[in-house]
């Protein structure tokens, strides 16, 4: 979507449910992520993502608080694996600003 | 506020404590809420949300993560019965859109 | 960066991770905080925050969910004594608005 839209730069924030949430931990010290997912369905009860440039292409990089049937708040770095049932996604553009991600050998990620 | 407004399309962020904390679990399966509420006082720890058009009215949208004197954190679909302690809320209007809800038969939701 | 850019209202939004979390619960009844920390490493994985003017000056009010490596939610309101490992910050200005905070009797919170 951003890339048909040309969104290079944007701050992005969702509400919803998923079907199965996905998400990881960094590993401050091994500079690796440690996978989190959970089968069961979830309320998207916190998000906050962005948008900017990896690789020459639009990259979306969120974090979110999940809630279960009883209440109960999980989340982390936002994966792929995801399964959506329904979200309402804001993506708000930045313009005049250019945002690359590029590697950053102190904490081993990717950042502008 | 919205109706006085005129504001019928928003994103809705917010900050603040509860007195007593009310939300909601949608069971996806059966397509009805399930109804959670604290009556312990909670800080706002996490919020997104959004106004669109429900039944020709602005409607607020939200759902919201709640802390405890723990810290603990639990959440859900934001419901009435929350009591505000104090709160600052963010309602940033977005114009050049009309965003209407109507019944979803995949979800059972009122969606886009 | 608000004094130097001379940003007295804005939204604040986060992403990142912290090396050690510090944050606290505002006790309602009895007027005062609560501080919680962690120095396990965290995720931010919630964040709602604003700036206003408190004592003429730019001041940050903000509350946060942080992740842990088992994927657990804790927040509440930031901290100073928190120690960001990395994180993406927008900082929304807004114009056209004076928000000053004043002693509130009721809550007994600097309040808008």
């Amino acid at each position: 979507m951003c890339v048909e839209h040309n969104v290079r730069a944007a701050w992005v924030s969702a509400i919803g449910a998923v079907k199965r949430a996905a998400f990881a931990y960094y590993e401050q010290n091994d500079r690796r992520y440690l996978e989190l997912a959970s089968g069961e369905h979830h309320e998207i009860i916190g998000f906050v993502g962005n948008i900017s440039i990896r690789d020459d292409r639009p990259f979306l990089h969120a974090h979110a608080t999940f809630g279960d049937r009883s209440g109960a708040a999980v989340g982390g770095h936002l994966l792929k694996g995801c399964e959506v049932f329904a979200a309402e996604i804001q993506v708000r553009e930045m313009t005049g600003v250019e945002l690359v991600r590029t590697p950053d050998e102190v904490t081993g990620l990717a950042l502008w």
